[in-house]
Order: C-alpha cells, then structure tokens, then sequence
C-alpha cells in the first residue's frame, strides 16, 4: 500500500517554518502500513499545486494527503487547486458554513476577534470540490475534505498542526482500516554495516516485515527500526538475527 | 533566479526524523535571492532519486541542492542515483580517498572507532559522477559534490544536519554569487485579509520585493515577511503600505 503526502505553504519554501507536518503524517501512514513513498512541499500557487496533485495522481498512490492552504486568506487557495486537478467544481457545503458561522460567534465572545460575521474570505473556506465528503476540524475554521477519485483515497487538511493532527487522527486514520504496524528500534554492536546487510535481506525475505537501518555513532553500532504487524513477528526477526550472530540492544 | 531541494532518506518518509535540512537550506538560498519552487523527500531507492532528480532537472532551476544518502552503508545511493541521472560515470577522487583515509584514522585516535582502515563501504564515499568538483565536508567523512549540468548548478550534501550546514555555508553559498536578500517580519494591525491583498499587490508591482503574508491570532493580525535587497527598499515598502492606511508593528 503506498502513500503520497504533500504540504503545502510559501514559508516552507523560505524556509520560515520547519515542515514537521509531513514527519507526524508519515509516521501515522506507516503505523497504518502505508509505504510513503514521496513527500512534496509546494508554495502557495494554485497551479504549482494542480501540477504537483496531477502528477502524484499519475504515480497512482492508494492514499494521498495534502495539508496546508485551507485558511480564510487569498493564497489559500489549495481547495481550489484540488477543484482543478479532479477537474471537479467547488460547491458550497452548508453544514461546513454553519460550523464555520458558528465558530466566528465563539470566538467573538471569547473576545479573541472583533467581528463574528461571514464575511467573504471566511465563507470561501466552505467549499469544497463536488463530491468530497467534509472532514471536522475540532480546533479551527476551515473544514478539511476526503475525495475518492479514481480509486485513489484523498484527504485534504488544514496545515496549522494543531488542527490538521486532529483531523488526521479523527477523521483521516478511521477511514484507512484497522491494520496497524508497529515498530521498534534496535542497536546493533556491530561496526561493519557490509557484514549486516546480508542478513537484513535474508530476515526480509522470511519476515512479513520492513527494516531501515542507518550507522550510529561513527559506526560503533547500526540503528536498525523493524516495522512489523505485532510484537511477536518482530521478537521473531531479532531472534532470527541473533541466531546469525548479531547481538542487539533495544531502543536508540 | 529559481531553486529546487532534494532530501534523501528512508527515516523522513517513516517520520522518524523531521526535515530540517530542507528548512536550513530553503532559508539561505532565499537570503541569496533564489525562490525556491519545490522541496521532494524521497526514500534511500536508487531509481526514485534517479527518477526525481530527472523531473526536477526538466522544470531548469538555476540550482538544485540534494541532501542526504552520502554515508558508507549500503542504503546511501544518492551519488550512484546522480550519477545515473546525469549519465556521468562514478569516478574514484584521489583527494577525497586520501582524506576519508585520514578522517578514520583520526577517529580511531579518538578511540571512536575500532577499526581505522578503508574497507570497501568507506571507500565508496570517495566515488564522485564524472566531472564534480568535490565539496569538502568538515565535519565528517563524505565529500560532497558541485556539477554544472546544462547550465544548472548542482550541489550534492550530506544529510547529517551538522556536515551538511558546514557544507551549504563554507561550500554551496559561495559560488551562488553576492546577492543577498534580507527578509523582515511585521504585523500589520488589520483584520480583513482581503483589505490588505490589493495594497501588497501593488507594493510588489512598486518595489523590487517578495512579500508573504498569514493571519497570525485567529484574524487579529495579518504576519507580513518582505523579502528585499537591502533595509533602505523595506522601509520604502513599509513606508508605502502606511500612507495607504496599514499600521505594522516590527517583528512577531
């Protein structure tokens, strides 16, 4: 199962905000055994955006995310990206402008602006591509979207992180099954990475598993994180290890 | 003058680390004056990386910085994948051996390490596509590599965060010439957004400057950066957006 992610900002690309977005979305993918196989930043300009959608569509990922762009604001405009790229129209969403009406009375009466109304930038957040199914956003505005399109899943989220790792948990991860991976991670005291490398693909060949690894400290030990369906299949992968010769201390 | 960035490595597409080396180098190739277009996070799989260096080389940016894969384990492909993107064979660079050699030894010194010879993965670091200049890399033992490829400057760093800053700043920042940007930051104290928008177009359209804005406190301020040559053109900006009305604080 692959995934695709994209995120989407000006100040990702200027490098005034660090895309911790992308890390806490893949890292959500993989426990669901999701392989992300790309990662794309993209500024706020509706037809990089379409481009960057139309050619991750092309890959055919079995999931999509895109986070970022959904705001009041006039270089928000990723919906609308997405409305190109599925050449699908925008179309207004009454209960998304309700939800949003209302969050404007609240936030108002907690005095943290000085006007509720819906004026047209915050009613432009209500819609949503033909067909999308609105996402809850239980810390912000503007609502978030969930398309199937060609058989590809996509989830369009808000890109404060507050909001869209809420959305992600809640609305997102229930729509992408129960399967669940862990993983867990191992030192190994071994200092020439040749000498593992074999092992690794043997224990890959026999293991329903996934194994990264990477040198730590000047290549006194290899980082090895074994992703897997339970705990046992992965108690299973070291002992197997262990059996080659490979000795291992848990956790980095 | 246009830029792209690569990161590589198998630990950001599982979300166990954060890009910040994407973040680092959006930073200082926007202070030279480059907009960069498009960050791509991309596994340790040699014909992915070949495959996006390719699509990022058709859209011709001026530069393109790769980052990560450099390392002497068996999943660092990132010189191979360059090589193989550029169709320039990889090449054994005397100098870089000789001080990956020294590097080692100077490591075992340290009681760091207990082997100090050049076996076959740290020789592999010394391997450079036809025609790189190497970049020195301070901090640890991969080299880097600079390319000019049909008129793009391509520059291949390190992914541990600490060689691959030495490396971007001692190494890739000198030869992107003398132009420097300055960007500062202001709230403006207005509430509609859309109020706003025309009055910066017109500041972009008036004056030599990149202007990025984000409602900052729920709509309370508009977060306003200007990207410009130098203070004196800023304050001219500023200086315009107040005779048009808009009260900025410095700063956010």
């Amino acid at each position: 199962m692959k995934a695709e992610i994209i995120t989407v900002g000006d100040e990702l690309l200027t490098g005034n905000t660090v895309d911790s977005n992308s890390a806490f979305i893949a890292s959500k993918l993989t426990e669901k055994g999701y392989l992300v196989r790309r990662i794309t930043t993209v500024g706020d300009d509706v037809e990089e955006i379409k481009s960057i959608i139309l050619e991750a569509l092309d890959r055919k990922p079995d999931v999509l995310v895109i986070s970022g762009g959904l705001g009041p604001t006039h270089d928000d405009v990723t919906m609308l990206a997405v409305s190109k790229a599925l050449n699908r129209e925008l179309e207004l969403c009454e209960e998304c402008l309700e939800r949003i009406r209302k969050f404007y009375v609240e936030l108002h009466k907690k005095g943290l602006i000085d006007d509720p109304e819906l004026n047209e930038a915050r009613k432009k957040m209500a819609y949503l591509p033909k067909g999308a199914t609105p996402l809850q956003n239980t810390e912000g505005a503007a609502p978030g979207a969930f398309i199937e399109h060609e058989g590809i899943k996509i989830f369009v989220l808000p890109g404060m992180p507050r909001e869209m790792k809420a959305m992600l948990l809640n609305e997102v991860l229930p729509r992408l099954g129960e399967r669940t991976f862990i993983q867990k991670k191992y030192l190994a005291e071994i200092t020439d990475e040749s000498k593992l490398a074999p092992i690794l693909s043997e224990a890959i060949r026999k293991f329903n598993v996934r194994i990264h690894s990477s040198p730590k400290g000047f290549g006194k030990y290899i980082g090895i994180i074994i992703f897997g369906e339970d705990e046992e299949i992965i108690e299973k992968v070291i002992e197997f290890m262990q059996s080659r010769g490979i000795s291992f201390k848990e956790g980095w």
